[in-house]
């Protein structure tokens, strides 16, 4: 390392704080050294300019704050303690050295306020902008963490929080007219921009005894499914009851879908999905909304496989959401870019 | 997740085995669960088209093993048991899934060897191939581990193995002709393609209280750098005792350098480069040649700051490795590509 990497690197240092005595070694070492006393919950997530996100509408502070929130997003799934994070970033010559370093303060303005330590990641020359992320979550045991594939016949399935948002708000980051109250409009593009990752419900709800749970990283008609999977069951949901965030009708309507087809299919909205025992409703009410997160019953778990989306005539639902793959294919003809993600 | 995406994931979890108790949960659930009592060591690394690897002359199955090898040997450096590693891929839509899939049988074959587990990661869509790899060790106490900036004046340097073999390999991937006998040639290549990481020599070595180590990646020249930066004081080498692998003096002459200098500026040897108290150096000779890992001394640290790296007259000589920010303008001129790594 000389010249350029090492003074890029000395520059990110200086912006990066330890947020928790658990760690011992960061940044600096071929490897960062964490202490731990149970288990370590670990999750990676790539991001990818033209698929991810696009720079003509995304501020690199803002890409940063996005590509952690999103990571510590699953750590909130599994119902972990949000410990650690890694950057690995690929950086095209168009990217100017201080556009990364507004990366990691976006980055790491989020980590501070969450007790999240950056220890440490890689630089490399690429064509196109990438940032993988590695988060580390905490638990003393096995009774914390929920998985994806516990879902049971007779569980009902509940959300926290709002949804459509930041599907709505993605909407607006290409059309600046769409008669939304100016406030309206600007919690959208937040949702958007800055999603808040639901760490603390995340840990309140799988404390409480949720089956399974999941983060809707790609939408409810997507993520749903993923669950119905892993769990051998079949989620049958109410799209009337998808609780939808203020400005997404409109937003809806200005694109020509029904709203909670938006809200069902859009993704980023980075609440949980998950599913309990009846019994233990009001239970789950009541963590929830201590961890600032309300929670919205939108359907039931059957015997049998994937996901059925019903309409307020109980009519059936055809939807998807996001593939990460099928996208390659989009990107590379021009379709779907407005809603790469 | 649907269609394509979820079935490439489904094959590669068929292909990847568990190969410690210490793993929970992998694969499948938003983050994967691991047991641990005492220190996690956690290194991250990318690996990108056309500045660290070419596919043209790179196999799919031998890049998986590379990129883990590479990234394993970051945990050699600081003397951790190696544990479990997690991939994010980006990839193009020139690569079929059929690659994909040799990519990650040949990391599960490094990792099954290593009893490491391989236990999650992330596929995208991109338009460069590229592979985030991280990747967790373990050790019990701090006085396990190693880290860059224990340097002390006085010390001797020494290094692990032989040097300039994976350089020498490069050098032989576009070219047939070079009148190296057969066997020679092919382990060149070898240690090109398929490194090993030097983890069982790293955790002799920290035990055996060397006092700052790294592994060669980038060369000789950049790694003794960057540990005389950290520790603060400047590491004097003698080229001339640098320890060459067989073929390296015939693959420098055909490319007109002298073969100690290819052999510290080539990089990708992964052995590993430390320093310890002259008085340990008994001890430090039979760990490391009970852990196969045979060690040559080849300078000492003094007080002031940098390297010098000597001659055989004496002279100092001006070499560098390599600079993975700086190789952007040169991939982007197609300058030095063949050299990328």
């Amino acid at each position: 390392m000389t010249g350029g990497e090492f003074a890029l690197i000395e520059a990110i240092r200086a912006r990066l704080g330890r947020h928790s005595d658990r760690v011992l070694r960061a940044l600096g070492d071929d490897a960062a050294v964490v202490k731990v006393d149970g288990l370590v919950v670990t999750s990676v997530d790539a991001f990818v300019e033209g698929v991810h996100f696009r720079l003509a509408t995304t501020s690199l502070r803002d890409l940063g704050h996005k590509c952690l929130a999103a990571s510590l997003s699953d750590l909130a799934a599994v119902g972990a303690e949000p410990g650690e994070a890694y950057l690995a970033v690929g950086l095209p010559t168009s990217v100017a050295e201080r556009e990364v370093l507004e990366l990691i303060e976006g980055a790491e303005a989020l980590a501070e306020d969450l007790g999240v330590t950056i220890c440490g990641g890689d630089l490399s020359a690429s064509h196109e902008l990438f940032v993988a992320v590695t988060v580390t979550g905490h638990a003393s045991s096995e009774d914390e963490i929920v998985g994806r594939d516990g879902c049971r016949s007779g569980d009902l399935v509940g959300v926290t929080g709002r949804l459509g948002g930041a599907g709505a708000g993605l909407v607006l980051l290409e059309r600046k007219e769409h008669g939304l109250p100016v406030e309206v409009g600007a919690r959208l593009l937040e949702r958007q921009r800055r999603p808040r990752p639901r760490l603390e419900a995340g840990m309140a709800l799988a404390r409480t005894g949720v089956h399974a749970m999941i983060d809707l990283s790609d939408g409810v008609a997507s993520d749903a499914l993923r669950m119905a999977e892993e769990s051998g069951v079949e989620l049958v949901l109410e799209l009337e009851r998808l609780p939808l965030d203020e400005g997404v009708e409109t937003v809806a309507e200005i694109v020509g879908m029904r709203p909670a087809d938006l809200a069902a299919s859009a993704g980023e909205d980075y609440e949980l999905l998950f599913t309990a025992s009846p019994d233990a409703h009001e239970k789950i009410e009541t963590a929830s909304d201590d961890a600032g997160a309300p929670v919205t019953w939108i359907g039931e778990v059957r015997r049998g496989s994937g996901v059925r989306l019903l309409d307020e005539r109980g009519v059936q639902r055809s939807l998807r959401g996001w593939d990460h793959l099928d996208s390659r294919t989009a990107t590379d003809r021009g379709r779907r870019g407005q809603a790469s993600r």
